[in-house]
């Protein structure tokens, strides 16, 4: 039996592919969905996928996840740096949760290089572009003993 | 054919397994090779794995990495936080970089959270334990194309 | 005749009783609202009582405070720390405003010790859990004059 | 044939003119949308004006001007100090923006001195009060054409 | 049986009502004294009520209270800003201790932004003028079981 | 009856059009200040334009505005950053004065993040080149009522 | 008839002549009470001289001065750099304050850089040794008017 | 035989009297500089009055003060917080130095709280208005021995 | 002939014992005063033995052994951290001052991490609880001659 | 039977002597280490005694240590103040650690005041020269019972 | 045919030789002058040697060399630390520029540590005394040409 | 008869014509060692040149031309930027040391701006390349008498 993992992508990843490519990769966030829908079921794993622009929403989405998802991938965008409200909605959730960024925020500007959202994080995954997010998949496919270990 | 990875790894964690397993996790570095290995060679990649105390040596086995391998794993332990000579090594490196650390680096000391070798990355995973050095193969591989996109 | 009296509450604060209670206590907002209510009507303040995971929706409803209310009590959560927002609706409220936090917000993470709504409000309790609420409207009865003084 | 100017207020403007009048003078946000219309044809400039108190509805407005729209005049109020997200969106944006503030913000709190939005504006305009809307209308005639220079 | 609390005032708190009135109000020491013994009466709380300019006294009077009082409440004044002595004898107090500041200083100069008080206080209550103390009984009361929840 | 508007230009603004053209822009100061006479003329203004190398000789010209103009335009070029001279000049004269910048100086270096002259300043526009002190002229119309608001 | 004026020095200036001379010059503190009656006397002041090593000492006395005295000279020693507790005691005296340091405490540790006391100060006298004394009585009869301006 | 004192004043100081006179008093420079020449004449001092609102002509009249005065008196105004070059002029020259501020600087903006100068001075005197450049003058009389000690 | 020694305790540290003994051990002050009593004798040493909570206390103890003592053992306590009085004291003392920590300030909260005492100290020891004291008279005796190098 | 204690020195130590003794005295490495193998037997402590100047040397003798010595005392010279991979290999000994230092470090270079090793050391002596190594000796002895308390 | 090099020096580099000889040798600006153009005319250079205490006058000579040098020695004295006017200047220049410092400005007042002139400068000489003129000149004459590589 | 010159190269130095050229140029580590003996056997100066990545093995080596050499150039790379250890060692030396950068150490990264090297060192040159060292055997030449004053 497979378990639900919720995926949240916060502010502005909607654009993916059409905005600043040189830093974000040409991946749409569709084509993202796409290949961790193929790379969850492979890994007995089901993706619940969600995008917003909204703090608010995002708080209320990784509430939901509490009850029904198994694990958390969250890519929180501009959020990670400013939001203790979504750091505190993670705080509350019980399962695993993986922090991705798909630029190395550590190469970009120093507002950039804090985030709130790695206190509740297990592990973070950053600059590995979309493929990012399937390393996560990974990782949580491990946690949960859905996939052994290294073969 | 395949290509060659060097794997890194910075001060005590040839210690890993008997020090602070609460932080690191019971994983040895002997384990991990072996991990490393088998995962590698499954992606197409040949692993050439050392640890070394010295910050000196470590830049040394950098600095060979420059023409040996298509790939660099580092794990700089808590070099990480101190050494701009690594960096400089790293920086003089054309192939991809992965930084990888064990325990999530963000919910330890606040000296902690602060990577030189960062700058020089192409990706991070950080706080996944001993999988990490896994999916980092993986994110070479990927990058390497000696692996297809998601599966 | 009785006053008026909103009571708002910000993000995470719906969860309540079953998120980290060794922080914020066992008890929910639901038993902390019917506190309020029958407290209030004992001082002869009616409370209209809001949750919301959106700083926008905060604004909105101390904007709606302004016409609506004779005073205002504010658990901000998170927001406390990061909305500039909240703080100039507040400061474009006439009416008298009571802070309150559940935790002793300075024995927590540095980054909770800081609040902006602070420059906006009368006063505040925290530390003190749902009985905070309680005293923030004995204070607003106070200074309404809806009670006299020690008793 | 006119160009289209999106502009958008943040947080609290809804409320000027009853608003801390000594701050922020006594125009309503009604009349500044006027006189931005009857300023903008004169220019051979469009208005399309929005207020919102919402950082994702903010984010989500300057998404659509990408496509609808050959300028952008922000004002976006204490937003301007908080808001990464919004800096993202203005930089996904390709035409160019004018940030604008009423009041002089660099003789207020020390907090509202930075402005993350400058990043990503072509010019700022700030204490000069409504008026600031319509230079701003001005700047964009002339950087897109609709005007001449000095007449 | 009643419980006896000690009320502790520091620096220049014997000034009250005469001193700098549009800050700390009209309230003189000996109303605050009498209004406490009167509300603490009614709580079930007998009050030992402290003024003094000096550190060291008290230092020495927080010692005492180990062992005669049930609870404590502290407006350190200008100490609480600079005294780690007041915190070390607090800390090894096991009683509730709630801070009281009579003005907001939150909204006063930077310096007493921070207080050391807080990190061994149960509650901090400030802003509330003379009222702060009567509310800090009752908060203690409720602690101390002397009174019930909300009526 | 035509106004007096002094307008300052600080240091290596002799040098526009042939110094850094892609941050200052290809116009020089001589076509500056032909089209600020012909743009005030329209407004109803007078002009009296001055370049100055020397932060004293920039103090002494703020001086003469005190009584000779009815405004005064300021770009202090790198003062800005560094003169409190010039602040004490321009706090000490009781016309307004708009502090203009041809570059966007929050996209450059931090030091340039910072003006002194900004306390001083009814306004300041900045990052809109040559076309910023138009702009400047119009508002100085605007506030000295020689020209009505928008049309 | 004379006015009366209050000199209060604090810790460590009892030991003023046998202590580090070299920073602190050879006079005692005898020897500047001396010269402070002396001097007070040719300009219609009487002097009333104190020191101590308690900071709650130095605050009960300014709170004395108050009502008995029409000046205050206060050389606070290490007080100067620590005590918000006399910062607030002198701030609630009505009388004109004048601060006074034998060294130039700008040339020595950093710490001694900030003095709180400088706040409620109508004047600073630093680094003139005992002379400073005689010149804080001399800025005190100039402007309690019992001498006259310059002859 | 009487000595020669150098009495310097920084930028602005021309407009005493007309210029903000909450801060700086009612007093003009030509009246301190009667004030000094009669005071300085009792103490057998003659007086080298000089202002300049430029920083080189400072450090010029600094240089000429090296061989031609006994003394020097300056108030740098605004160079105090800004002017190394002023104090390495101060360094150079062997003769005693007295810094003056008209206001109290320390209850000013932060950033007049730090002068350059003191490094160089032996006094400082600040806050006492005109009166502070006659007590610098017997400061140095004091020093110079041209007066005896207390009368 | 024996030497005296004075040694001096801090605020709080008469509540050893039963204070935290986690943190300060289980030793009382009376323990460690007859330790240092016996331990003192072996090494030809007298000792005089005080406690205070008043830091002025403390400052008028530390003049008296400036005639009294051969050396000076102190542990202040909380006043490590704040009191620039102490030092000041320390500096006017000639003899040998030895500075004592219970615990190991270094892994304590961050603002006990600064002593002033270490400015005016020979040497510090710190962490190692009631056997500091006896070891801090060894150093004394080892720097008086009272006792002779390693046996 | 006696334990064996390692006891290591840093970078530099070796020139003990000869280097700057106005900082460090005239004693030799070479003599500390006789000192210390004399007290040591004194106390039923072998010595196991070495210098590197390389901090990855340094790692390796401190895991040596943790199944060889019953205790360690470090001098770790300059490295106390930058290295996190010693802290982290004496973090990973479970035997107790002292800190050693010769000087005062507290009355050095501000870069000298801070060390990592300080976090995972029992206990700290410093300024006290060569006698500190007895110093600690005797403070392994009495933790580990080869000898006895006070006496 | 010879190059035109600029050598330009600042504040109260003409007082070299009488000032601080302990920190700036006992070369005076004459000598240095000659030793130039000895050493110019010897690798093919004219010298074109100014000295001045003003900033702006300072802008104007760098000004001047756009046109008529091939390179440009600055030692701008206390002016590196605060002028990013001149930094302007030189970033105006196109001719290489070489920053000289007498003295080693690393081991003098924390506020030396920085020049601004350092971000427009192809290189430092610095702590070399007159002597760095000489190899400032050296290094131009290397980057001209008119010398050949290292004989 | 020549004096011996130790030159030091520290990490990533070997890499040099290969590493970065738009950086650190073209010549190698070798044809730089060839330039400094030439140039060294003009000036009368023997040259022994060494290059490592291990900062120990800098100490050895630093400690070594303490008896053997004349004089020290030394290029620390990075760390230049975090050895306190090589600056000790440096400290120890009593041989003049010039301190040399290839890169304008002062246009690159912020953490790259502060060298602890600049503390030992009598004087410092950077961003002149390989013509540096050269420029450091001058000045060392001139330093130890082997060259004459200006030619």
């Amino acid at each position: 039996m497979s378990e639900m993992i919720m995926i949240l992508n916060g502010p502005n990843l909607n654009l993916l592919g059409g905005r600043q490519p040189e830093v974000y990769g040409s991946d749409t966030l569709e084509s993202i969905e796409t290949a961790c829908r193929t790379h969850g079921k492979a890994l007995g794993l089901d993706v619940d996928f969600h995008q917003s622009n909204s703090e608010g929403r995002l708080v209320d989405l990784i509430q939901q996840a509490r009850t029904s998802c198994a694990g958390l991938i969250i890519n929180a965008g501009a959020y990670s740096h400013t939001s203790i409200a979504i750091l505190d909605a993670l705080l509350a959730v019980d399962v695993p949760v993986i922090e991705v960024h798909l630029s190395n925020i550590y190469q970009r500007d120093e507002f950039r290089h804090h985030s709130y959202i790695s206190k509740a994080a297990l592990g973070i995954i950053c600059g590995l572009g979309a493929h990012g997010y399937e390393l996560a998949l990974d990782a949580l496919a491990r946690k949960l003993g859905t996939t052994k270990g290294s073969t």
